[in-house]
C-alpha cells in the first residue's frame, strides 16, 4: 500500500477540493493504513451545550491549513505512516446506547485492519465506546494507560437522577469495565468549580494522578511531561484531547467553558512530551463548532490532531 | 388571583432585571392561571443541528422588548387572562424516552391546575408530550385539530433505521395515538426538497390539509385564514409554531432551514386569522440560539408568542 | 464653489481611501455646498439597547458602496448640488441637555451657510435639534411638515418617570415647541405591541396621520405616496428615516427592532415617492452598530442616505 | 455508468461525513456523466470586497440540507441525470490570464466527456472561460443565450484604468469573443446606483433585455418567466446566477451586496420558469463566505442550485 | 434565615430555568443576607463605546455554569454566606445625576440589611454610588482601601470640557469625598497609551500605588498578592474589578480593550491572593455584551464573580 | 510645518469624526513629514484567505483608541515627529504585476519628501515594493537590515507552479534583488508546520537568524532584544511585523494563522526592545478583517502601529 501524501499547498490553494483531514485522500477502507483519521459526529452524551456533533466536518474544514513536516521535531508522519482520512462514522442521534455500539463496531473495523484509530469527536463519551473496541482487540494485553488533556475529570458516576453514560462518566465507567488502569491515568488541565468538594476524590482513590491547572503552571511543561512519561512507561496507553483543556480565549467552541487554561502554546509542548510512548490510538473531542468564533477551535483542533499524528509517528 | 402584568419598560428599562417570559412574574405553581407561559428546553428529537434546548432562555430575553397591546387588534392580554412565566420543565437530555414522559408530566400539571400550556421549545418533538398531556386531560373531547406553521410535515414513520420518536415524526405518533384528528389538521408553509415523491401522501391520505408556501404566496393570508377556521370550526384545537416556518432570514436560528419561507409579517397575519377558535394551548419550537444571528429568531420567537398569547386572549 | 464629486470606485478601488460619506471631500466648512451631510454620533436618548452613537462612522464605511448616478430615476445629485462630507458633530455622550445644544448649534451653522443638513445619526432624539436649528434659522416659515419613517410613533410624553427628552419623545416636544404642525405630519411603518390601548391617541388627536405597516402592506407604495405627497404640498417639510421602519431582518443593528417592517424595497419606493417636495433636510437615524450582523444595516441606511440625497435634488 | 444518489439523511444524518455537493459521490472523471458540479474556487477578478475563493467548499457544506426530490414540480434529477460532485477545479490565485486558461481547460475536459457543467464560483468573472469551453465544444452552434440573474449588468468595458478582465465586465468580452448572442440575453435583477447615466447604454444597444427590480417587482415572476422563455427559445442557452441577485438580507455573503434585491422565493419561481430551455450548462456565483452570516447565503446558494439542477435535468 | 443553595445542574440541565446569578434563587428583599448579589445596568458614564447596561443579564447567563466549590481553596461560599440574587437596581438610562442617586439608594438598603455588596455593572462610574452607600452606611470607619483591577487609572479629573462624572474619573471623586483612603489604594494591570506623560501623577500623587503590567509580569501574582496584602491589612477596603483588566481576547465585550493585559489566569491567582482581607463589598464591571464574542466575556465576568464571592466568604 | 496631534478623546469622544490613523491630520502631501502613516489597500500576492486588502481601513477605525504618549517609555511621538495620516495608495486589484509598481511609486514619493513610511498593509508582499523604494531612495546605503515579525519565513522560492511573487516569497526576492542583507536579517515568532524538512534551509544558508517560537518562549523577551540589537548594529534596518505572529485568539483575523504564537505583550516588550536602532521604515501586515472577531485584530494591529511609531521617534 502506498504511503498517502495530502495535496500540496504549493500547487493546490489550500481553499480548494474537498475538505478532508489534512487534505489526505478519503478511504472506505482501513485495510493496510497505519493510522486511520475518522470523524464521530455524534453529541448525545453532552449535558450542557451541544454541537460537538459538527466537529468533524469543521476540523476537516480548518485543516487545509497543515503541512507535512513538524516545524520543531522534523517529523514527517505521511513518511512514516500510511494514514488516509476514513470518513465519518455513521451515529444516529437519536438514541444512545445503539450509538455507543455503532461507534465500538466502527473501531473495531480499524482496529481488525491493524490500524490505529485517531478520531475527532463528538463529546466525550465518543472515547468510551472507542476504548472498548481497542481494548477488545487484544484483551490479554490488559487495561491501559491513559493521558487525558480535560478542564475536567470526567469520573463522576452518573448525571440527572441516574443516567450513566455520559461526557461527564465515560472514564469512570472504562474503569469499572477494566479498560483502564487508573493507576496509569493523567488528567492534565483539571479546573475550574466543582460539584462538591470531593468531586474527585473517587478519581484520587482509584490512583489517577489529576494535575490541576494550578501545579501545571507552577511546575511547567518539562516537568510535567517527564512525570507522564514515567507514569505511562513502555505499556500501552491512548491519549485523549478534550479540546476544553485549552483556554475558551483559544478554543471557544465547545460545551463546557472553563477560563485559565491551557495555552495551545502549553499544549503543544505536552503533547510533543509524549513522542516515544507506546500509543494506540488518540482523539480530540468537544469542538462545537456553534459556539466558535471564526473557527479558531477548530483550527486549535487541527493543529493538536497533527501534533498528535506525529506523536504517533513517533511511537515506538 | 391577582392579574399578573408585565414590568413597565416606561418605568424599569428593558434591559434591567431578569428575564422571564414578557417579563412577567415568575411563578412556580399555575394554580389559578388561565395561561402558564412555561420552557421545554430539550432538543434530543432533532436528526440535524442541535440547539433547540437553548430556546427559552433566548427566547426570554427578547421578550423584554414586547409590551402590553396588540396595535392592531387593541387585544390587552393581561387584562383578560392571568399569565405568568412558570419557568422551565426540567428535562434531562440523556434518555429521550424518559425525557418525552418528564415533558408530559409536567404539562399535566399545568391542565391539571386548569391553566393552558403556552410553551417554547425544545426541538418539535416537544410538542408529541404536551399533546398528551392535554388530550388525557379531558379524553372525552376527542382527538384534537391542529393548525401547524411549519416548512416541514413532520409526519415520517421514522428516521436512521427505525427511531420512531424524533422531530421528525411527532404528528404521525400523534395521529396513531389518537390524539389529533387528521381531517382537522392543516399545515401551512411547508416547503424544501423531499426524500421521495410520495413522502406526504401518508400525511395527506389521513386528511391532513397541506398548505405548500407556493399555494400560500398565490391566495393570501386572508384565503388562507379564512379556510384554516373553517376547518377548525368550534372544536378544541392546538396551535404549532414552528419557527422555521419563517423565512431563515429571518428566522436564521433553528435546526433545518428552508430558504423561500413565510414573511413575519405573513405570519403574523395568519397567526391573527385564528382569533376567535378554540384554542386548548399553542407553542413556538426550533428556535436555536446557537445557530441564531443577532438574536433576531428568538425575537421573532418571542414575537409570535405574543401573537398567540393575544389569540389565546380572544378564544371563545 | 465647485461641484463635489466622489472618488471613483472605477479608478480607486472601493475599499481604499478615507471612508467618507459617498466618498465625498471632507470638509469643514458649509460655506458653499447646498447640502451638507453630516454625522451625529450619539445615543443618549436611547431608551433600550445603545450604539446609534456609532452610527456615522459605519454607515460612512458602507456608503463607499454607492455610486453616482439613481438608476431608476437618472438623478444625478452631484451634478445638481454641492454636496460634501462636513464631519461630524463633536458631542459629548455624558450630559444630555448639553448634548442637544452642542448639536442645534453645529446644524445652526450649515443652516446659517444656507446649506440643507443631511445627517445620519445617533438614536432619533437628534432629530429635535435638528428640527430646532432648521425652525430658527427661518421662524417666520411656520411649522414644518414631517414625513417620518418609523416603526414608533416617538410621541411619548416621558420615560422613567419624566424623563422629557428621550428618543421615544422628540417629535412631542417638536410639537410643543411650535416646530412642527402635527396635520402636516405623516409617520409611516407604525407597528409592535403599545404600552397601552390609547398610546397613540395624544398623536392622533393632534392631527397626525400614522401609517401602520397593515394599512401600507394593503394599499401599497404608490397610494401612500400620493397620500404624502397630497399632505406636504409645497410647503417645507422635514424628512426623517428611523432605521427601525425597515424590517430587523433587513436592518438588524437597530435599538428596538420591530419585526414585520418595510422591506428595503419598498421603503425605497416610498423615499423616490417624495420626489418634488420641498424639502428643507433629511436625517437617517438609529443605525447601532454594535447590533449590526454584516453590515448590512449600515448599508442599508447608507442607501437610503443616497436615496434621500437624490430627492433633494430633485426638490423643486 | 450508475445513477449517483446522495447519501440518504434519513440514514446517516446530515452533518457526518465529507461534505460533498448535495452528498454526491466525489469522483475525478466527468466520463459518463450528465451534469458535473464542480468548485471554480477563484477570485482574481473582484473588483471590491473578495472572498468567492472560498463559496464552494461552504457551499457544498450547506448543500447537506438538500434532499432528492423537488417539492412543487415533483422533479427527481437524481433518477433522471447521471450527477456527481468533480470536486474543484485547480486555479491559483496569483496569476489572472493564467487562471482564465486554466478554468477553461478544466471545463472543456467536462465538455468533452460529454457532461453539462452545473459550476459554483468564484467571482462572476468565471463565467466568461465556462462559456468559452462550452462554446468551443461545438463552435457551429453559434453563439448561446443567457439568462442572467444579478444585481448588475457586468457588461463595463474596463476597470482601474484599463483592466479588461475583471468580473464587472465577463459579458461584454463574451459578446465580443461571439459566445454570446446579445439579442438572446437577459439579465433580471438589475438594480443600485450607477457610475454614469449611460452605464447600461452599450449593452441595451448591444440588444440585451435588462429587467430591473422595479420591473420585475411590477410584473411578477410568471410574466418575465414567460418574456425569458420566448427569448431564449428552443436555442441552446446558459444559466448564470449571481447571488447577489438576492436582497442582502437573504444573501449577505457577497461582493457587492445591494439592497432592495430579489426574495429567494421570487429568485425560485423564476428559476423554475426556465424549465423546458435548452440549456447548456449552469452555474452559482458570487458566493463570498467571509461576509456571510450564519451560512444563509451559501444556503441560498446551494438551494438555488438544486433548483437549477432540476431545470437541467428537465431541459428538452 | 436559609443558606441558599444554586440549582443543582446534576439535576437540572445548566441550560434550563431562569438565568440568576449562579443559579441562586431570585429574592427582593436583601434582608437576612450575607452578600447580596446584584445587577447595576447602567452606563451612562460611557466615555466610548457602551452596552455595559447590558452586563448583568449576560453574566447571569453565563453564571449558570458555575459549580458550588472552589477547586483550589475549596472553599464552599454557599456554606459559609446566605447569599442570592437581588435582581437589578431600575436605574434609568436618561438623567445620569439621578442615576448615581438610584444607585446609592438601592445599594444602601443592601448595607442597611446588614448584607455586603457584590455587583455586577454597568461601567465604572457605578462603583462610586456604590461606594458612597457603603461609606455612609458606617461613616466612622474611615476611608476604605481599594484593591482596583483595572487598565486604566480611572482618576481623571473631567471629561469633554468638564463632565467630572464618568467612567474614567471615579476614583478621583471618591477620594475628594473622602470616601476612599489613597494610600491604601492598589491599581492592577494599568497599562496603555495615555493622554499625556503626567496623566498618572496626580494619582500617584496621592499616594495610589499603580502596579502597571509591565511590573506584574516581571514580579507574578504571588508577590503583588503579597504587596496588596501589606497595603490593605486588617483595614476595610473594597475589591473593584474592571473587566479590561483582562486581555481583550480573553474579554473583549468592554468599551475600552487594551492589548496586552492579565491573563484569567492571572487574574485568578491575584484575586485568590485578596483571601483573609476586611472586604465590605466588590464589583464585576465594564461587561459590555455588544462587543463581546461568543459570551467569553460574560463567561470571565461570571467567573471572576464567583472567584470575588469566595473570597468574601474567606473574609475575617 | 507644524507638529500634528490627534484629536484629543477627552474632548472629542472617540467615535466622532472621520477614522484617520491615530485621530491624525489626513494629509495628501508628505512634503515636511518625518513619518508618513499610509495604508496599502491590495492583497493580490495572497495564497490562501484574502481579505488584507481591508485592512487598512479598519486598522484606522480601531486606531481611534490610541492617545498620544506610550505609558511605560514615556514617548510621546507627536512632539518628537511631524506625523500625519497619508492617506491610502491606490493600487487596483486586477494586476498583480502593476500593482507593485503602483506600491513602489507611491512609496517613492514619501521618500522623496524625506520622510519614512509607516505602513498598513496588505498582505506581505506589499513589503517587497515599499522596500524597494526605500532602497532606491539611497542606493548607496548597501543592504538593508530586517526585523521581521511572523508566524512564517516568506522566503520560498515560488508558488502555484512558477509565481514568484506572492505573499510567501517577498524576502527571497528582496534578497536576490540586493535590498536585504540575509546577515542582518531576523525572523521572530516562526512556527507551523511546513512544507519540507528543508523548507527554512534556503534562508539560513543566506544567514538569516530565524528564532522560532520555541526558541523565544525559552529563552523570553529580553535576550532576544539584546540579539536582535545587536544584529542590526547602527546600520540602516526596517521593521515588519506581520499580524499573524501574534497568537490567533489575540490576532484571528489574518489569512494563514497559525496556533501557538506570540502574545500581545510579548510582541509588546519585543517591539520596544527596537529602540534606538536606525530604522528606516516599518509596515503592519496581513490584518484580515473579514475573518476578524469583535475587531481585536486590528486593534492589535492598531496599537502595534503606535509602539512602531514610537520606536521610530526614538530612533537615533
Amino acid at each position: 500500500m502506498p504511503f498517502h501524501e495530502p495535496v500540496d499547498a504549493a500547487l493546490v490553494p489550500r481553499f480548494a477540493g474537498h475538505a478532508t483531514f489534512m487534505r489526505l485522500p478519503a478511504l472506505s477502507d482501513p485495510t493496510g493504513l497505519d493510522v486511520a483519521i475518522l470523524g464521530i459526529p455524534w453529541d448525545g452524551g453532552t449535558t450542557n451545550r451541544p454541537g460537538a456533533r459538527h466537529g468533524p466536518r469543521e476540523v476537516r474544514n480548518q485543516s487545509s491549513l497543515m503541512r507535512r513536516v513538524h516545524h520543531v521535531t522534523g517529523t514527517a508522519p505521511y513518511e512514516r505512516l500510511r494514514v488516509a482520512d476514513l470518513g465519518d462514522l455513521a451515529v444516529q442521534p437519536i438514541d444512545l446506547m445503539a450509538a455507543l455500539a455503532q461507534i465500538e463496531s466502527g473501531i473495531a473495523a480499524v482496529c481488525a485492519a491493524g490500524a490505529r484509530p485517531l478520531s475527532v469527536g463528538g463529546d466525550h463519551l465518543t472515547t468510551l465506546p472507542v476504548l472498548r473496541a481497542i481494548h477488545k482487540a487484544a484483551p490479554t494485553r490488559g487495561p491501559l494507560g491513559l493521558v487525558q488533556f480535560d478542564a475536567h475529570s470526567d469520573t463522576n458516576d452518573s448525571y440527572f437522577g441516574g443516567n450513566r453514560y455520559t461526557h461527564g462518566t465515560p472514564f469512570r465507567r472504562a474503569i469499572e469495565e477494566g479498560i483502564l488502569d487508573p493507576r496509569r491515568m493523567v488528567q492534565i488541565g483539571i479546573r475550574g468549580s466543582v460539584y462538591a468538594a470531593d468531586e474527585h476524590q473517587w478519581a484520587q482513590d482509584q490512583g489517577i494522578r489529576i494535575i490541576y491547572i494550578e501545579e501545571f503552571a507552577r511546575r511547567g511543561a518539562d516537568q510535567i511531561s517527564a512525570e507522564i512519561r514515567m507514569l505511562m512507561g513502555d505499556a500501552p496507553c491512548y491519549v485523549t484531547f478534550d479540546i476544553d483543556s485549552i483556554d475558551p480565549a483559544m478554543a471557544p467552541g465547545t460545551g463546557t467553558p472553563e477560563i485559565g487554561g491551557l495555552t495551545t502554546r502549553e499544549a503543544q509542548a505536552l503533547v510533543r512530551g509524549l513522542s516515544g510512548l507506546n500509543i494506540l490510538g488518540a482523539d480530540v473531542v468537544e469542538v462545537s463548532p456553534p459556539f466558535d468564533v471564526g473557527g479558531i477551535t477548530a483550527l486549535t483542533g487541527a493543529t493538536m490532531l497533527f501534533e498528535l499524528l506525529c506523536v504517533l509517528a513517533e511511537t515506538r
